[in-house]
């Protein structure tokens, strides 16, 4: 009975369309408090003095709490495992509430009340004074002599490393050709469909109770624990149903203050929930960096040397921290080979809202660097950019010299042709030769490659317990979490494959709770089916040796004579039906001489990663005289392995495209150069796509086996967001000739470079086209 | 540290008293809705004809369901586990509603709408017409010829069961003196605080879920999924806090039709809460008995020959069967030593509310008729009743033929002694011993055995599960349930002293789950103590071994020689700390090459049983004019094992006694003998024990050692409700010389026996005294 690799319908699809999915939204407490976040209309200061006594004295106000009531101990936030080594440790760099502004809409005091309107009513009450300081929102803001720290002694660098592998000098000496750019990326937001929220209160047993909409209940445990510097067991923390998360949900936003100011009023449930506006600024953002590449190649197309600088601007706090940074500078080594390479990345507090992990943790953003930087390097080599993508890319064998990760399985090759052969790459390469008039289409691709997991610099740990229920039914627990993706689907294929019963038998607790759930760090760094799948996959076997035992004792014949198919244990070698699942669940659970539930408990600690790779190729019809671009064709092929459930699968290249087209032409948060105050963080004037800009998105999977996955799976959920946008910038570059080395190239930005370019004239318009 | 044996203080006492525990009625959830039944006005017959039009036209009327549309299979609903023994299972005799009226507040309809009152007014426009048949209310109303049928085909006897051992006629002759005696106990109700509530919903995944006020979720699980006719797996049933159930809720009431309701409601969640009017009728009842007794006796006293039957009245539906009649046979052969005896058992349908499972299980019914008799048998020989019963009780060592359960330890003549000191038995016998006037005091006293589970009748599992967490504390799962008793405090007293932490660093989760929650069968029996006890030993000792073998692995010292004392492990020989478990557990956790977090998962399947002993004694002061008894003092004394928390058992002993009181002059539920209309079924004419009623209550404990015990412990949970009531009875005996062999000992009942006994004139009053 395959089920792994076949597209079954989600367990929670219906139930979720039809409403049945309870999210933090639908939680409902007796006695019931609204919390609201008083924050500063300030990007950079501090408060020289509040005045809270006449919101305190609003009837319905149950507390209202100021920085100056919080413990004074900082904690960080990022969504990582904890590390008993304190350099690893992240960055503790904030209190539950600051008097030290350094964002625009930082949290400064909080409101308890009866109702939100009261709540609401009261934060406008609250009197404060400000003493203000120029806003940084740049790199150079950050680093010019004399800036006002965001932190005291940092000098507004959270983390700068780098590494140079090779005779970089030697190896540029031997260049044909050097190409240097720059590039910039844009400051997005993940913009899952529900905001932050979270419930909190104190339960009969004086313990601290959080449910909340997050990614990482784990790990949101201790960081609770931290913040509110209580023992991390008096923590419990539950995930309900969770409308996306994009890894905004990957870092512990809301938690801690509902945690703490249920402590406030007497243990009351207290419900903290974001508007848009705050998840704009208040949770976390897509980094904007800087690129400078520099790189060598030889006429035949060698790629010889590369040195890259990069800046990462984090915004007023650390959150993740520089692991995003770290990471990027993983893929300038990594994903072409050249005899040496260089890298520096930086990592800076700035003024604007903080920056942390988002689909691809950094990835896409430095792909859009080299894949832009490989395209220009190949055109100024007269080169096909294909051909020499090709010619440089790592293979099957590669080891990460750095990290030690081996690429086991690689599919880039295929994937490319797959896109080549999709888009009719050659056909509209030469039909697009010769283009004059205002509209001019064009094709252009870009390539990624994306680690499965964090091994080996984070711990990858996952567990699974399952139970054999009394129908022959079982049920699964799993630390990994559902947000959305389809997790908790296939984990059910993987459980029901495995110990040979049919898809419904299997009934997935898609709540985590950490009093419960076995340990799993959780949804990030497209770890799940990867790593937590082992835990799935190793529970499942447990399981199915149990029931075979079982039978064995009951029908004295050998276990490993006997097999599971369809909910039956039946004589291997013919197939006959022996004993129903449900009879041995019965004997296991009321034969009253001998009576054993059924149940498996494990943990899995995964040593390994997997290297995923894909492309994407794009047709546009770029507008001349508005800047306007249409994606008229787009292609994401990607070798994630074995492909656990292709229309799940498909979902999520369809997601990843659409934001990532985003990405490439709309999306960017905008600040007040002055003032540090954001402009559009709302969904009506951040230009977010919707399904009707979204053009139709060709997916297909190029299926390598890789041996260290337990079903030779590898990353799906981010890498789909990763090679859009350089492959749009290409096909305009393809369409117009001018490169856009900025994001996201929205029609402002193209007309002007078409102006500068010579392509529209200086009055813009159609006539000097 | 010892903490099993200390009176700790309740875990969740704090958290209650603050209102943070969470039951039932404190779910509210989205779209909640609100299910009331439409109950019948007659007590026997049938439902000719139901209109629910004008309730299903009413706004805000969501569903109205009658009889005729639920499944038509019947289903069980006693808290029994499972059997895969067809002759040992429930007695399925009923469905979600019907339209055979078998007592007065049966269920023919449910209404579902969006609030309580709209549902309320939707009852009243429900119309039916009735044909009615005579009520059913005792013995020969069942019996006699031509009664018409509860349940066709049964001839009203639910089930007959009867034993002979040795030669009974022989040991009759033998006989100096034979007594034959009858007696009759009452109909009595729980009148747990919280009266029986249920949410249901329909899950994402299409699974029926329920939240329930109930002792026994895994049960209720099974029993939702046969009522519903869906498989067991795709039940979940989640117990929140419990307000008392005293056997109550150790039988699935509300929760098949709650599930069925929301499944009629698109899933909707569908609220169904019981009245106390509801609870009194339409849950479950202690059975009213009658018994007849006969025993010979030797002239020294020695006991020979016992013959008793017993007719136990059930109500509408089987409930628990005849379960609780047949262990009421076990007491006339187990608990004293006789040469031949017989007992018969009837179980009957009679047109009452169904009874089912009380504290005591039937026992303090049949130890009523017992130890009545035996005082009567005493006094008929002339010999002290205590040394009779002393003479005559069995021993440590005693074997039951039938049931094989052999007494381990028997500590009732040190619970008698203790009694008779506590009371000063021979200084009040002297002094009582001629009384004049219209107050008369007299002491009594009665005795007990009583097993505790279910083994070997029953299937006894219990599961247990604990997690180490990151800062050294423990989460606790266990099957088993708080349901008011302090379960969760002797658990959490258990597993702290078993591993060798603080009682703060044991979370327990208080609520079960049946998807996550290790498999129990629950609360009843008084085994939790004695049978998840051995869960949690085992389940913590594990924690603990592998707790040891994590240090060994990282100090490199032999797991034998270390130990673990007060959240440290140390070295046995000099108790000197090595590592904290905060430290180890850290390293389980985050030890990035060897991360494996510490859990046990275990069950266990007992296979003893211990026999618990006790005793009451009691003064009372009679007023012969009035029939009114005051309970001067009252002595509770038992051998429960080793108390693993003296505070919580004498709560226990208290709550008990009180109810036992109850159950002795006051409480019983009265029908009118025309239409069987419940005439008291509120807790105003229902004259039920407050805590001014309830006299000083002495407690003391006999601490024997049961070796079958997972810390020496025997039943206490419902022990202390059988002795009260023939105590008091015999008190009463002493006081007045007039037996009163029928509950409860009302004033009416006692001043008519003390006019038929010449104590008071025809006219009553004093001057006759």
């Amino acid at each position: 009975m395959p089920l792994v690799g076949e597209s079954v319908a989600r367990i929670d699809g219906v139930g979720k369309v039809c409403g049945r999915a309870q999210y933090v939204d639908d939680i409902f407490m007796r006695d019931l408090l609204y919390a609201k976040v008083f924050r500063s209309t300030i990007a950079n200061g501090r408060v020289k003095r509040i005045d809270t006594g006449k919101a305190k004295a609003l009837p319905g106000v149950e507390a209202v709490v100021t920085f100056e009531e919080v413990p004074g101990h900082p904690f960080p936030t990022a969504g990582h495992p904890y590390s008993t080594d304190p350099s690893h440790q992240d960055v503790a760099d904030r209190n539950l509430l600051s008097g030290r502004i350094r964002l625009y809409g930082d949290e400064i005091a909080a409101v308890v009340a009866v109702d939100e309107l009261t709540a609401e009513k009261a934060l406008r009450l609250i009197e404060v004074e400000y003493e203000e300081y120029p806003p940084i929102l740049t790199v150079s803001d950050a680093l010019k002599e004399g800036a006002v720290e965001i932190h005291a002694n940092t000098g507004n660098v959270i983390k700068k490393t780098g590494y140079e592998l090779g005779d970089l000098a030697q190896a540029f000496n031997e260049a044909d050709y050097i190409l240097e750019d720059q590039f910039k990326t844009s400051v997005v937001q993940h913009c899952a469909m529900e905001n932050h929220s979270a419930v909190a209160y104190v339960d009969a047993q004086d313990r601290v109770v959080v449910y909340t909409s997050t990614q990482i209940p784990h790990i949101c445990r201790r960081v609770v624990g931290q913040a509110l510097g209580i023992p991390w067991g008096r923590v419990r923390v539950v995930k309900p149903a969770v409308g996306g998360g994009f890894g905004s949900k990957q870092d512990v936003v809301v938690e801690p203050l509902a945690a703490f100011l249920a402590t406030r009023v007497n243990g009351r449930p207290v419900k903290l929930e974001l508007t848009r506006e705050e998840t704009f600024i208040a949770t976390r953002t897509r980094h904007s960096m800087e690129y400078a590449f520099r790189s060598g190649v030889k006429k035949d197309g060698t790629l010889l040397a590369r040195k890259a600088h990069i800046f990462s601007l984090n915004g007023g706090y650390a959150s993740h921290g520089h692991s995003i940074g770290a990471k990027c500078s993983g893929t300038v080594r990594v994903q072409y080979k050249q005899k040496a390479v260089a890298c520096e990345v930086s990592t800076l507090y700035t003024s604007m809202p903080a920056a942390g992990a988002m689909r691809g943790y950094g990835i896409p953003q430095v792909t859009f660097a080299l894949e832009c930087h490989m395209e220009d390097l190949a055109r100024a080599i007269g080169m096909d950019p294909i051909a020499f993508r090709l010619k440089n890319f790592h293979d099957a064998g590669f080891v990460d010299p750095l990290s030690g990760v081996k690429a086991h399985t690689c599919g880039i090759k295929e994937c490319i042709e797959k896109g080549k052969e999709l888009i009719q790459w050659d056909k509209k390469k030469q039909r697009f030769r010769d283009q004059s008039g205002t509209k001019r289409r064009g094709v252009g691709m870009a390539c990624f490659y994306y680690g499965t997991g964090t091994w080996p610099v984070g711990l990858e740990l996952a567990g699974a317990r399952i139970v054999l229920n009394q129908d022959g039914s079982i049920g699964l627990q799993i630390g990994a979490t559902e947000i959305g993706q389809g997790s908790d689907t296939v984990f059910t294929q993987m459980a029901a494959e495995t110990i040979g019963i049919p898809l419904d038998w299997v009934h997935v607790s898609s709540e985590q709770d950490t009093d419960i759930s076995p340990f799993d760090t959780g949804a990030y760094a497209s770890r799940q089916t990867y790593v937590s799948g082992w835990a799935v996959k190793k529970a499942a076997a447990e399981i199915k040796n149990k029931i075979l035992e079982r039978a064995q004792r009951m029908k004295d014949i050998p276990a490993p004579a006997l097999d599971v198919t369809a909910g039956w244990v039946v004589y291997k070698q013919t197939g006959e039906k022996l004993l129903s699942l449900e009879s041995i669940a019965l004997d296991c659970y009321y034969n009253t001489a001998a009576a054993a539930p059924i149940t498996a408990d494990v943990s899995c600690n995964i040593h390994t990663n997997a290297f995923a790779y894909g492309c994407t190729f794009a047709a546009v019809e770029v507008d001349l005289a508005t800047g306007k671009v249409d994606v008229l064709e787009i292609y994401n092929i990607h070798d994630s392995g074995k492909i656990i459930n292709p229309g799940l699968a498909a979902a999520q290249v369809h997601g990843g495209v659409s934001m990532g087209i985003g990405y490439a032409l709309y999306e960017q948060m905008l600040f007040d150069p002055k003032t540090g105050k954001p402009l559009n963080n709302n969904l009506l004037d951040y230009k977010l796509m919707t399904a009707a800009d979204t053009p139709d998105i060709g997916v297909a999977f190029v299926e390598t086996d890789d041996p260290t996955a337990p079903f030779g799976n590898k990353a799906l959920g981010e890498p789909p967001a990763i090679s859009p946008a350089p492959a749009i910038r290409n096909a305009i570059l393809d369409a117009t000739g001018v490169k856009i080395n900025e994001l996201p190239m929205t029609p402002q930005r193209l007309f002007e470079a078409f102006r500068q370019a010579g392509l529209v004239g200086q009055q813009g318009g159609r006539q000097h086209v």
